[in-house]
């Protein structure tokens, strides 16, 4: 048999850079066609020493996954388009990244330092639904999204209002918050308005109005809940200038050339952005 | 048929607080059984105003999952132990939660203070594998930890130096990380160490060691990638007392009376510490 006949019976793979090879299913195969190429690829990738296997089956293929678990695999995740299913055939521990385990959330501090007023919604469903609470503009930051876009587009969204990234002025972990077992990290975001009128989302939001931020933050659920009585009050300090000092954003690129936003202090991320000034403003 | 009977022939399920229904299936089920069922509950559902369906399949009944697509669901996420999927049968636009899009990161910098050394590593594989950069212990938060208590297992586990939370210094986001299309956090955290014989971890850690900052510093790798060489002066403008401030962590509850730790500016965090001290030290 040479190398092509030999290759028609294995599934294709592409290695990579950690010892592993990835294989991409997206046409229809039968448990018949599949099985036997499955079983045939473990002995080949097991003699070329293949440490783990990815299975990506796209959407469509689910009558392999039954079959592929029999060989040895296990689902790793799955998003709507495809199922991941993996298999580790060395005899060192797995070194296979996790499923993703989190999401982030973000909360929009929209100060008017003319008027100390703050950007303030009452939502139609959820937590808050029926309590009579006005609270900050919040969402969730989208796949690829960076925090502060995530915080600016969630206040357009629900207010109209168009705003400038300030600060991360804090955030906090909450465990088992979503999919049962998933966390949530909500950061708390100023963001400066350059608009001021108001056009709320009908579908979300049932009123969303600028209140001025001691009647915001003196509202019995900001006092009681301790959580919120620390967030708003960090909110209140921060009409204060200079008074509470939180992470400002910073343009950068990871070691692969990919874009990435550095959060640090503030006055450390003004000096950062100076120095470089004049690149980032002809960027 | 009484309510008995109509029930055999229906799936069980449990109502959310979002007009949801949740059903669980973990006994194996016959395609010929199954979906006779799910349609007859599909019409009780939506005759009961119901939104959203999640269907939550264990490992093992995978061969529902295509019978379950054809009657209009979708792929939501997966784990090993399940495979998740939704319907959304309301008129109105889905407000189901998005997938899990994130996985956190952290960075130790673990300072002597004494002796202005900090606490480096060089790892048998991954991105330095070969380069001789000398690195901070690194790691993943695990699904349910706290970003803190990451930071300091990572450490023990890599170094077997044992530590005390200080400050989150700062944080990047980097998308497309990892899974192909989700994002990486990473928290760079500032340690205390309280042991300093070192025990380094033989399976991922080639070498570690205690280093002069200004050595560690000054490698070429962090001089010459951006994102290392700020983050490495970040830890550099530590060395001197005030010079940089990050975030320190408050342990608070969410309103649904979870413990959430809280991270905001330090000063604040010490106000907030001290004010419920006799609380925190007695609990």
């Amino acid at each position: 048999m040479d190398n092509e006949d030999q290759e028609s019976l294995l599934l294709q793979g592409v290695p990579d850079n950690y010892g592993g090879v990835k294989v991409n299913l997206t046409e229809p195969m039968t448990i018949e066609d599949f099985v036997p190429k499955l079983r045939a690829s473990l002995v080949y990738w097991s003699n070329q020493g293949t440490k783990g296997i990815w299975l990506k089956l796209a959407d469509g293929l689910d009558n392999l996954i039954a079959p592929a678990k029999a060989e040895g695999f296990v689902c790793h995740h799955a998003e709507r388009e495809y199922t991941m299913l993996t298999s580790w055939i060395a005899d060192v521990p797995s070194t296979l990244p996790a499923n993703a385990s989190h999401r982030i959330g973000v909360g929009a501090f929209v100060l008017n330092k003319k008027t100390k007023e703050v950007l303030v919604v009452q939502e139609i469903d959820g937590h808050f639904k029926g309590t009579g609470v006005w609270k900050l503009p919040t969402g969730v930051v989208k796949e690829g999204e960076n925090i502060w876009e995530g915080a600016l587009r969630e206040v357009e969204e629900e207010t109209g209002i168009k705003t400038k990234f300030v600060e991360v002025l804090a955030f906090r972990e909450s465990h088992q918050a979503f999919l049962e077992i998933k966390t949530d990290i909500f950061f708390l975001c100023e963001l400066e308005p350059t608009t001021f009128e108001i056009k709320k989302q009908d579908s979300e939001i049932l009123a969303a109005k600028w209140m001025p931020i001691e009647e915001y933050v003196n509202q019995p659920w900001n006092q009681k809940k301790e959580l919120f009585r620390f967030m708003a009050n960090i909110c209140l300090k921060r009409l204060q200038e200079m008074e509470y000092m939180g992470f400002s954003k910073v343009l950068t690129t990871t070691s692969s050339g990919k874009e990435s936003y550095l959060y640090c202090n503030t006055d450390h991320a003004n000096l950062l952005n100076a120095t470089r000034g004049l690149a980032s403003t002809s960027g």
